[in-house]
């Protein structure tokens, strides 16, 4: 039987720690789907598909990693894709709490499902889409955290370095 | 002397970790006052009236329990209700840091007031009223985390279930 | 009807914070028991006796304080007192995860029994009898830190400042 | 290609949380061994071999549990069950950063293993065996809390309640 | 060689935690400089302009701390001042995790930097800005948590006490 | 003025986490004093002057920073030092709240003595002189986390891999 996982986020954008988390869960599962929250109330700063794109780019063509969007009840997502891990990344410790009450309520909402937490290369521990938008506004260095492709989206959206 | 002690929140909308919390509350107090706070700031999904109704039908009538809802400073309300005890609950980390500020802060405004932490039975640990939205905004079944008022409420604001 | 809680603890030995913390309870019961456990296994510094009589001489003669010792199973001590509310401090967050699961503990040894953290006084939010041992050890002042009674207790243990 | 996973530990003595915690990992792995250390150090109240016996009975036989002790570095361990993950489970904060400092340094020693974090039924997130050994060691009830072998083996050890 | 630290902030408005950390930092290096953020995403209650005279009024006349805003990457702005500390205040758990974030992020941008932490009074402990705002929004007198610039400016932002 | 700060711990044995802090304590201060705690109660596993020797062989002849044992209280050893800054690293959460403990117990007994709280290079995020034992004790290879003579002298105490 094929074991398959789920890797839900908003990924707005992708960072080498997402990656790194991809390449992990593939040594424990045989197929990886990275499903792209739509997440509308959020306002992220790329769309969907940008978003899709970019996490495509960034792994390249591989038989056992899909990458799709999503805009439903993620335990319904799941079941229709076969999956039983969802895979989630701890970083730190307001993380951990989140990430605790997110997966007793997947687990309520759908007992068959099990969260699975990994965690990334610890150069890449501190790194969240958030703060890498944040440097990235002001024109900061972020080739070492991101993919290549992000690199040049960000730029794109936030022009050059200010300065001071 | 009566004691009276109360319970303040947004309470958007009630689920059953607060239900679990009064009831343990009224073993400690002899009367327990429910103060929602209109928080338009917060943009609440449900208007007060509507939070208050809805918190009432959960707990059903009681001599000792009273809902209201209040827009002031919650040591100047707690004062005018001569009021001992300010009932929190206490669930996670992050949580309890910002509960504990909150706490220094309101002994600082009022130093005859005591924070009260209580803890919600472990079957409700990871409820929120937030997380509870969410999974309903998707049309997932949260009937055995709220009250049923609240089901009927978050079914008539979000429609039915969202296929993937 | 009375409504009494236990403070329970090791009281190794009493700290201003503890004072602190019957004070608080006081308001909240009408009697409040402190219970100090025997406690073999952690090597007490202080004798059991030793330390019943320096929280007495601490607290004082008051008609709603009690200070004994214990060496049971707390659930059955309270059982046996009518208590309803067990007094627990909370300063931090290591504090805050061991004393959550001792209370869900409890709960399930007994569920009558309710937890109540009350926060101290911040001025003595970071002492602990383990530090206040660690600097009396090597001569440091404690006067701020606990009643006078231990202040003399302490140097009789530990002598004089040592040079370093 | 079997995928084996490792689920190490004192074990002293197996809990309800353990066994639960295997049972989540059988969803993930084709098979488990739950490695128990020798750990002398730490003086355990049970034997090696006892505790062995204790989690033996209570998963019961099945092909794809193994059981035993060892007494090496547990990546070596690792390396010579060909296993690629390594169990451990999630509970409350303080564990989150020990388990984390563990998981990276089991990293650097040999980087093909993937700590895998799981997360207890809610109901036994706050059992420890050392809460559960402090429990009986009162003659507090623990049924609900470890497997009936465990429950037995306390007793003996413990002897019957005591009273206040 | 003159040793150089920034305070970096939004400060919106300035408490005395702020200040008290200030005089905490020029006990360590020769020169503060108030870095105020500009952060027009957050949308501060108060003008840039605003922050900036109130921490200098806050603060007085100095030689050796100058106060100003700035909009760029802080990493940038450092250089440019040639300082070599970057000062944070540190109070809790949740802070802790966010900081440490920054902190790893910041030195990544430029490996010069070093993120020093200080803590603030324990009296000053609990005090946020976002706290100070809530409390004088309703009313609540906030004079022994800020300079009294700011309780003037809040007054005036908020008007006189609501009645419940 | 010359600004002098010490960096206690009982470096059983020393890190190169510990040798980083040392020279980002550098940037900061005209001269670090190691203060070795003798520690007797905690039970090294090196003794003071070992611990001394191989600090001193981690770091090298270097003008700045001196390397010494004490048995004092710490305060006492600063003044006698003319320290100002108390360095310590930050690594984790359950770090974190005790260090605070501490920083806020040592101003309270001095309150000229500034704690100043630096982080580890994040790959040394992990590292404690307590988990390199542990891992020395069943020979894992240790040489990417201390110093080169404690590689040594670790494996004089522990011999050679332990077959599983």
């Amino acid at each position: 039987m094929k074991r398959i996982a789920v890797y839900p986020g908003t990924f707005d954008p992708v960072t080498n720690g997402h990656v790194d988390l991809v390449e992990r869960s593939l040594r424990l599962f045989d197929e990886v789907i990275v499903a792209i929250a739509a997440n509308p109330k959020k306002e992220p700063l790329f769309a969907l598909q940008e978003r899709i794109d970019m996490f495509r780019k960034a792994i390249g063509k591989r038989g056992n990693v899909m990458i799709e969007g999503f805009d439903c009840l993620l335990v319904d997502y799941m079941k229709e894709k076969k999956a039983v891990g969802l895979i989630r990344g701890l970083r730190a410790v307001s993380d951990f709490e989140y990430e605790m009450q997110m997966a007793l309520m997947n687990r309520r909402l759908d007992e068959d499902i099990e969260t699975v937490f990994l965690m990334p290369s610890e150069e890449y521990s501190f790194i969240t889409s958030t703060i890498v938008k944040e440097a990235a506004s002001y024109g900061g260095d972020v080739s070492s955290l991101v993919p290549r492709i992000v690199v040049q989206k960000l730029r794109k959206k936030f022009g050059s370095r200010q300065h001071c």
